[in-house]
């Protein structure tokens, strides 16, 4: 079997380096709208070759590894394909993504969600580990075809995954909060002390507080701007939720009520019994 | 010389191992207002034995780490002292606590920050290389007597940590960005998400950006709550900057201006030239 990967970045890097090692493809060939990453990625040994996205799309395996809007691109430009090829898509967001499909080809394809990453994008930024014990979710996987979702099953195990099954409505509204939400608050935190006077005095200080909240602010800005754009309103839901929360906690240090400070902080920390 | 301990918790009982290892004192003392954390601290080898307060208040140099309300209480029962005695606190706050010390005894007084911990806290939590390469901020310094800071310096290369100098409002105000704010918005996520459906199932499929940004949320709300009571106005300032560049990120989304959004994302990935 070959396999293809659209996007050599952090996510399609990563994933050739894993194929690699997973031996289940003969040969695992690679494209990227960039041309410098195009010849990292071959230099780094992250795919064998870069071919054109017609040859790609002839692979038995493909995986869209994009940024959103330009998976949602690619998806309208692919006409046919064979019964038994395989489609997968790593998108961050799937509404959009899945409606996207054309219906005659739905089969064909599996949206999946890698629930992992680093804040550090591009070829250099693969390395071959990032999937191993991190959760890979299947999206609407009922109408995908059978043999499809048992080959993305095995792959995925293959990497060392867990798998996690839902559709694309559950997905797009708990990955909001789970994920989309933190990155917008993370961005916020970052700028808010970029804007201050001396923000390198600052965060000369940090400690390993400041550090974890601040990290996902490094995050590629067209990537998320992208999600920003497919998941609007669970965004804009999920960001709502949080302004209600950090509204009540303002409104209890303003006045000085520091008992139910105190125990909005205790029930925060029941989320030590879930994760 | 002589240290005594008094708080054994994440920060007082990690002192107590590294302070054990530096070789630095013959006996190291403690105390603790819970009784069981006292027996823990001396099972768990923290410190040599537990003492009455007046006796640890007879070491050669005392630690106070406890919750910042703690600390100005205990300050304001110390009457007297021997000229050389050192009596350093651990507060996360600044401008109260040194307001609470006895002028007559001011030389004696050294207020450090350490800049690390865990969201653990209790005696368990402790472990000897908490301070290890990590930053200590010695504020105002010139109100100490000179022989207190020298040997507070030399503690403190002996953990293995970094001195940064600065005055206490610098410091209270740095440290709301730095660390209270992004403490309070770790709270507010975790129940934001807590307070949601099923959370279970949100949080089953984080990744690492969830798990970097509530993983403080977890932390000892007695000991934060009296933070944001002592830094309140510095607390309320930093929040209300974040709340302003947060709706600044909503307004872009709601307006469809994805182009501006990413711009911010890229302003923010200007934090990786600083830390």
């Amino acid at each position: 079997m070959k396999a293809g990967i659209i996007g050599l970045g952090l996510m399609g890097g990563s994933l050739g380096l894993a194929l690699k090692d997973s031996g289940l493809f003969s040969t695992i060939v690679g494209d990227d709208i960039n041309k410098i990453h195009r010849r990292q990625a071959v230099y780094l040994g992250l795919v064998d070759e870069c071919l054109s996205m017609e040859e790609i799309l002839d692979c038995d395996v493909v995986f869209i590894a994009t940024p959103v809007d330009s998976i949602v691109q690619i998806i309208k430009d692919i006409k046919n394909l064979r019964e038994n090829q395989l489609i997968i898509d790593f998108g961050g967001t799937k509404k959009e993504i899945i409606a996207s499909i054309p219906p005659h080809l739905r089969k064909n394809f599996l949206s999946l969600h890698p629930m992992c990453g680093t804040e550090n994008f591009g070829p250099k930024a693969a390395f071959k580990e990032l999937y191993q014990n991190q959760i890979m979710i299947f999206v609407d996987i009922n109408d995908s075809g059978e043999y499809q979702v048992e080959l993305a099953r095995e792959i995925c195990l293959n990497l060392g995954m867990n798998i996690v099954k839902m559709d694309r409505i559950a997905h797009d509204r708990h990955t909001a909060f789970i994920s989309h939400m933190p990155h917008i608050l993370s961005y916020a935190l970052a700028n808010t002390v970029l804007k201050q006077e001396n923000p390198q005095d600052i965060v000369a200080i940090a400690g390993g507080g400041f550090r974890g909240m601040s990290r996902i602010s490094k995050s590629s800005g067209v990537m998320w701007s992208a999600i920003a754009k497919q998941n609007k309103d669970e965004i804009l839901n999920s960001i709502n939720a949080f302004q209600n929360e950090l509204k009540n906690a303002v409104e209890m240090i303003e006045s000085n009520d520091f008992e139910s400070l105190k125990e909005w902080m205790s029930d925060a920390n029941k989320l030590r019994d879930i994760i």
